[in-house]
């Protein structure tokens, strides 16, 4: 009875598993989408990254059900337990992650039309080739319980927000330079906003994987500050400069 | 025994729906102290919300660990299980509401010392104010179980919606008539889109209600889309308007 019950809660997870990497292929997939469309101006591409994102969120709504209903039929111990909060917390951090994706490529159709000149673009698409870097290595490590592989991710947070920073001060300079590029940054300015906080989800699952495998919670302060919610640039106002 | 474990488990739910409700407190004053400070320009008043958050964070933990126990004790079933899944969902989004009013503040440190027209200040205000009553309603509609008010808090978020895209362009507006606004301006469209999307929380919140109380997902189109991430505003070069 007892290993009839040890099986069904093995057959569960890996159904949970099996759901949270799909969920894993499909996010990553839609940030490297979006950030192709911003690059190459396609809107074809952008559309599509919108309509992913709706099998993303019926898999979170799938993974959560699937987690409860196995918290009360099982009830999970320990390691087991933390195993099946870690499937709800991480579904919900990739979901967020998708609609972020998404909201990217919201961003992109706005802009499609306009006047934008390509190196403005730069900043956003760097930012974001390494927040997809930290996002397919911390999925690495949920799946092989990767301890330090998630404290790197963890670790890598402020090189994202410094990054994300450096490109808030570079559009205010751009929208300052030219009054016709105000509206195409204050779009990439949202985008590249969205992109950080993917991040930052990235760095929740990096917490998550730390739970899971120690069954401790990071208490060190994340190494992470949005500097730019601080961040002022004084202009001469003859000069716009 | 049976009678026993069914008292057992109203207790578990009486602490969760008191933590939601000290929660709920909570992010309420969080948020109208957010918008008192931007108004006021009271930088005391902001660092005072950023502190706050952290009690939020600490009660959502509790929550999501303590509605994780019930569930695996006292395995509820229907209106039961679906009373704990609710605190885990309202929990989460009055953490998030919680971590966006800290951003607001954030924003309002940022731009303390800057140059700024109290006119530009107006819209994000009447935005906030919006806000603020949908999520006292949806509090309300929540401890009260009250349906009819919840759908009302969920079909109203369209006018939260339409209020920012207006107060999307006009900040663009502000931008590209004096490039002293730019700085100023980029900080105020954050901070509209963190109330807009502190509205969206409201909105999911009102979808738990429904849920908590008929059993059924919400399947209607969500009567919102954030207009911005399209808007484009046609400027001049030479004039910049």
């Amino acid at each position: 009875m007892s290993a009839h019950i040890v099986s069904g809660f093995d057959e569960d997870l890996e159904v949970l598993r099996s759901s949270i990497a799909e969920m894993g292929g499909i996010s990553e997939k839609m940030l490297a989408d979006a950030v192709t469309a911003l690059v190459r101006r396609d809107e074809v591409l952008a559309q599509r990254v919108i309509n992913a994102d709706n099998r993303l969120d019926a898999l979170q709504r799938q993974v959560e059900e699937q987690a409860i209903m196995t918290i009360a039929r099982r009830q999970p111990l320990a390691v087991d337990l933390r195993d099946v909060v870690s499937a709800i917390r991480i579904s919900g951090d990739l979901e967020r992650i998708g609609d972020l994706a998404k909201n990217c490529a919201k961003r992109t159709l706005a802009i499609a039309g306009g006047f934008q000149p390509p190196r403005i673009v730069t900043g956003v698409q760097s930012m974001a080739d390494l927040v997809l870097e930290q996002l397919k290595d911390v999925l690495d490590a949920y799946a092989q319980r990767d301890l330090e592989r998630a404290l790197d991710v963890w670790r890598r947070d402020d090189q994202i927000d410094a990054l994300y920073t450096s490109l808030f001060r570079e559009l205010l300079t751009y929208m300052m330079e030219d009054p016709r590029n105000i509206s195409f940054c204050a779009h990439l300015l949202f985008y590249g906003k969205n992109v950080e906080r993917i991040g930052d989800h990235t760095t929740n699952i990096a917490e998550t994987v730390h739970y899971l495998v120690t069954g401790q919670t990071l208490t060190a302060e994340r190494p992470k500050d949005d500097g730019t919610s601080q961040a002022r640039i004084e202009v001469d106002a003859a000069t716009g400069k």
